[in-house]
């Protein structure tokens, strides 16, 4: 891999370079992309499978269209490398998705090429209709392109945005690039309908420009077209988005730059809202890649001539095996659970739980609100659903767990996996905001485990109660302590003392300071505390607040520091700030937890640490506050 | 009307009474039951229109499923009058939407019979496919039915719980409830599909049960048949739904009940998702709502012989009249305005808007997801979009507005109509969060007008900002204040001073008390501080925080007040708290606002004098929590 020869890619620095070249060179060029986004990909670690699927389809568009006046929008946004690549970013690959390195995704703020900022799924036909009605308005001549994968045009909201483009007079193109395959397998009807799609033969690019050639054939012939596709049991092609008042061009190979670039250029000259439908393969190009997409959706690094190798060394447990492990387990003791999850089995840590309890085991798709009112519905009738779900997708379902399960105060589980900063993927994905919007709901109820052994157990009281509770819990691993293996819970809404300040000593005049710590961020507290010689607070629960301890350590101490990996505006800290005013106490607090401001890709760890979330960060943090010495 | 006998009506309390009525009596019920609801409609207001719709399917419905073992779910569920009459509820509908009253939704707690709470729409087939899944898994032998309306099937929860409940092997029957009319006239292609498929005939009921005869016809019969169809420009009946896994069966009339109850019953004894397409009309035998629905969407109390009468007395001005001029005004200065809404044209005040700016209205369907992503789309290209949106629907596009607009710091202005409580809509309609919800995101901004004149001018404020504003208000009038005609805005970011404490006289020893309220409240405080001799303060910003105004309001009194419609919890209280705790700043501060509960509907003042926040309400809240006189 490492001898491939860049000779032509480097020759492109902006997709003005590759607009005058032939087709063999711009094939050359995607050979070049390919092996490039290989190698680059395999020294980073990020998306892989995803932006080998989109090689010639990137190319194909920068070559046809004039970017950056006329607009793409990726969705998603992680099969953007080879976009990235093409438009001035090459040499900047290697700092992909690190601390001040480009982001993994597409970025207003990092290229004029990235026209809108993408990571969760489903937004780009909103997104490139609103580009597309505003050039309309202003009179300017300029296309808008959404690039949708078929897993993301399941979400809500592309239908949404299907439903008003069609019938928006808008010079909006909508390609469908199809691969059969989301993060997970994909689920749902929409998929099988795409599926009899592609099992029809691939019409020439050519053919397919303007309405279906069907349309135009006699009566009679057209006829027996479709007495043919009955018999075979086969749907008409182009249906479904003809429905939505598309044209429907497709499905054409999109690893095929004279199926592709010819097409996309007959659809350049068409007024209206145009859908090409293309077919690409994830991982395309790359052996491996090819046959375990899923393992190569998102490798760290690894050597493209041997790929992904199983590490020797144990690695940590993360808190999305925890959680996994106490499902299986649940499941095994109590048959009214069942798990529920939209489109992230693998991300979720559901792949064990599909296996053992195939029939307990519900992937919606990408679909947070059906997910939550789906559960909803079926806590309604005595089952116990837990909804495993990123924090920041359940951005998504806000209203379904407010207006369906908070409302009616049903016993749903909500299993909120990256929560706080979650490293590499950024902004986009921050589970920062978990805290405040879900504790302002009446009959919500929130844990913040402090550790591994923590996770199982809050989860294991959550399943208990007879009202929602969430159970938020960081990306990766936490500080190690290993779950117990019973299912025994933790007194619900009640936290814990887990270190006494020493009284008397040297600092026998400083102020007695105690540290309120919510979830996994507990651990740099007492290493702080012990250099501060302060109290520590393991509080447990965000809400209900355990008010009572909370008030018996107040007593007795001169300040509080509130601490969370979460955002400080109306988060856990506020939560004591209300309850300490409302008990008219009144003394100190300090909050600490992530400001208000969207905190970008890169390690964790340093991220942590330049939020002064880290035990050195906590530690000045308080002195400087208190004036301590 | 009111000669109206209900001598069958008076003898169904509960469903079984009807199960077994003839034919002859079911439709001498159903004329009963048509007029009952006009009656108790216009003695109470409520919902009309839809009500008059859903007469025969509901009589069909209960007479054919056994409910409430079978469970039905019924979208929106302003349309359940009929159902509420049928089930016990009879007696008690003249205490609807009043304090203490039945609901105007279905509500869990109030009967066996309402399944699933419903409200904001387009969650049943959601809700109605879990409890078919739990049905299924716990071996009961039930049925699950939502029924939908046309407009609520073109949001993308719809679509969501279409594309995964066709796939799943499940008794569930999709009802369209399909009158071609949510509250605003329906838009986009989903209804243009809808308006074809009606454009074709009638069928019969019983010959459309199972698969659609023309499947089993011969093949040539069959050509010829679609040969006419594609003569007419008409679609095949029944694709759309059958793509998505369904058994279409219908258009059929939705009034008649020798319709309804065969195919129904037909229906039962189907497996798998099945899909009836119903027409019905709204205002159906009521001809002054069937020739004007959208008025008798949602009336006051009137006389059913006259019907609505405008009344002579200038009403007072509401904020959404108040927002609709103001859009207007600044659309008429401004050309780079646009008004976008998800299908609230009425209710966000946005009729005038349309008339004199049809090409810079946007109407996108019952779609908030699709509506915030698109605003942010046109918001990149520089037009101004201006989002009218109700503060309780903002719960559906959170996602869009936190990872689309405040991500990408983009200038939409978000009129948060319905901010607080709502009156007689209740619980699922609060506008209680939005405070917590939007101000933990970085880049929001949110303001909170105390009176028509400072929402106008707000208005102006916020869409003057090269960043994201949301702006709340409250439904119905407020203090009065007239707003002034020009454009001009209030500082961003500044409150004000409204009334000092008068220093000394007999007082003199008390403490020195400053109340800060958030928005509306603000006149009540005034009241209240006059008794108490208190200072107030308007705040007007619940984000940026006028900390310099706190901080030297905070440095001369003992004590502060701060004072919003909104939850407590995470709200702008605990803003000023966290900025006092920021600024070290240590003083008793008492927090009203609404409490961590759900609240049910009722009159708007008398649910705020309930929660403490009228004048009297907030004077001894004062005085009781700092122990004055």
């Amino acid at each position: 891999m490492s001898t491939t020869s860049f000779s032509l890619l480097q020759t492109i620095n902006d997709p003005a370079d590759l607009r005058h070249l032939s087709r063999a060179d711009l094939k050359q060029l995607a050979t070049e992309l390919r092996a490039f986004v290989i190698q680059s990909v395999s020294q980073t670690g990020g998306h892989l499978s995803s932006n080998l699927g989109t090689v010639e389809l990137t190319v194909a568009l920068h070559h046809v269209f004039h970017t950056p006046e006329d607009r793409l929008v990726w969705d998603v946004g992680h099969q953007t490398y080879p976009h990235k690549i093409l438009t001035g970013r090459r040499d900047r690959m290697h700092t992909l998705r690190q601390l001040g390195g480009i982001s993994g995704f597409p970025q207003r703020a990092e290229s004029v090429y990235d026209t809108f900022g993408t990571a969760h799924s489903s937004t780009s036909i909103s997104a490139a209709l609103g580009m597309a009605l505003a050039a309309q308005r202003k009179g300017e001549n300029r296309h808008a392109v959404a690039i949708i994968g078929d897993g993301a045009m399941t979400a809500g909201m592309a239908f949404e945005a299907l439903n008003n483009a069609g019938v928006a007079d808008a010079n909006l193109l909508v390609i469908l690039n199809d691969n059969d395959m989301s993060i997970s397998p994909p689920v749902g009807a929409l998929n099988r309908y795409l599926a009899q799609l592609m099992s029809g033969q691939f019409y020439a690019a050519a053919k397919n420009v303007g309405k279906s050639v069907l349309k135009n054939a006699p009566p009679l012939l057209e006829l027996a077209k479709r007495l043919e596709q009955q018999a075979k049991g086969m749907v008409v092609p182009a249906t479904l988005f003809e429905k939505f008042g598309f044209n429907y061009i497709g499905p054409i190979d999109g690893h095929d730059l004279d199926s592709l670039i010819p097409t996309l250029e007959n659809i350049k000259g068409l007024k209206g809202p145009q859908f090409l439908h293309v077919v690409t393969k994830k991982g395309q190009g790359y052996k491996l890649a090819e046959a375990d997409p899923v393992a190569y959706h998102g490798p760290g690094k690894f050597d493209p001539a041997v790929g992904l190798v199983k590490s020797t060394a144990a690695p940590k447990q993360t808190f999305t095996q925890v959680f996994g492990e106490w499902l299986c387990d649940m499941a095994a003791q109590d048959g009214r659970l069942v798990g529920i999850t939209p489109a992230m089995r693998e991300g979720s840590g559901m792949v064990e739980f599909e296996k053992r309890f195939p029939d307990r085991y519900y992937d919606v798709g990408i679909a947070e609100q059906h997910a939550i009112t789906f559960a909803a519905g079926m806590a309604c009738e005595g089952v116990k659903p837990v909804v495993a779900i990123y924090s920041t997708f359940l951005q998504r379902g806000y209203d379904q767990m407010i207006h369906d399960v908070a409302l009616q105060n049903l016993p749903v589980v909500f299993a909120l996996d990256r929560a706080g900063l979650v490293g590499a993927d950024g902004a986009t994905h921050a589970g920062a905001y978990d805290i405040p919007f879900v504790r302002c709901i009446p009959n919500m109820s929130m844990a913040c485990p402090a550790d591994e052994r923590e996770c199982r157990q809050l989860l294991s009281t959550a399943f208990a109660q007879d009202h929602p509770v969430a159970v938020r819990y960081p990306r990766g691993a936490g500080a190690g302590v290993a779950p117990l293996r019973g299912l025994e819970g933790l007194p619900f809404g009640k936290g814990e003392i887990r270190r006494e300040r020493k009284a008397g000593g040297a600092d026998a005049g400083a102020p007695r300071i105690a540290i309120l710590a919510f979830g996994t961020l507990l651990y740099p507290a007492l290493q702080a505390a012990e250099a501060l010689d302060a109290t520590v607070v393991n509080m447990r629960w965000a809400k209900p607040l355990d008010q009572a301890l909370l008030l018996e350590v107040a007593a007795r101490h001169d300040a509080l520091v509130t601490l969370e990996e979460g955002a400080i505006m109306g988060g856990a800290g506020s939560a004591v700030l209300e309850a300490l005013a409302a008990a008219k106490v009144v003394l100190p607090v300090l909050q600490l937890g992530l400001p208000d401001v969207f905190i970008e890709h890169g390690d964790p760890a340093k991220l942590l640490a330049l939020q002064g979330l880290d035990a050195t960060g906590i530690e000045n943090a308080i002195r400087g506050h208190f004036s301590l010495g």
